[in-house]
């Protein structure tokens, strides 16, 4: 359970499934959509999102070669749970923001 | 969002909303509950909800003071969120680690 939600709560994964629900991008696709991932950060979170089987990577053996990533079918089970989670955020990001300013200011 | 989703998309935060979900605790018990989190990570998570307004902290002047934290009515709508995407990580935890198996043994 713990394990599991080291994937599913991490902000990059949740961000690149979101991506992947739109259909099948290249890395750097991927990288383009999501502001300010780097090229190592998003290598790896694609890395565990296949290991996890909740994305494939296929290689297309051109020149230079290409690599497609998708959602597999578990992988687009995932797309409810991170929509409702993104949905939270997008309603109560000035709340969240307006909280974070009241603390800061102490 | 990126910077809200840091928060929801954070593993620890996920597992404290969770169990203040079901009414105040102290931070011995959240600690005790949270099975492999250490002082310092509890610390830093509690403080960081503290700081998006999602949780309370309460000092009551005893000796030695006691202090409890519980969900704010912001935090409190987190917790839908938060049990869908628990669900969904208990309902398919085993095909998640027979995923890794398999990558692993390449």
């Amino acid at each position: 359970m713990r394990e599991v939600l080291n994937r599913v709560g991490d902000k990059w994964s949740v961000l690149v499934i979101g991506v992947l629900g739109g259909g099948p991008k290249r890395f750097s696709e991927i990288q383009r959509t999501i502001e300010g991932i780097s090229q190592r950060m998003l290598t790896l979170t694609v890395r565990g999102l296949e290991r996890d089987g909740l994305v494939t990577r296929t290689v297309t053996p051109t020149i230079p070669p290409r690599v497609d990533y998708a959602l597999t079918p578990l992988g687009r089970t995932l797309l409810e749970p991170v929509s409702v989670l993104a949905k939270w955020a997008m309603k109560n990001r000035e709340k969240i923001q307006a909280a974070r300013d009241r603390y800061d200011r102490g």
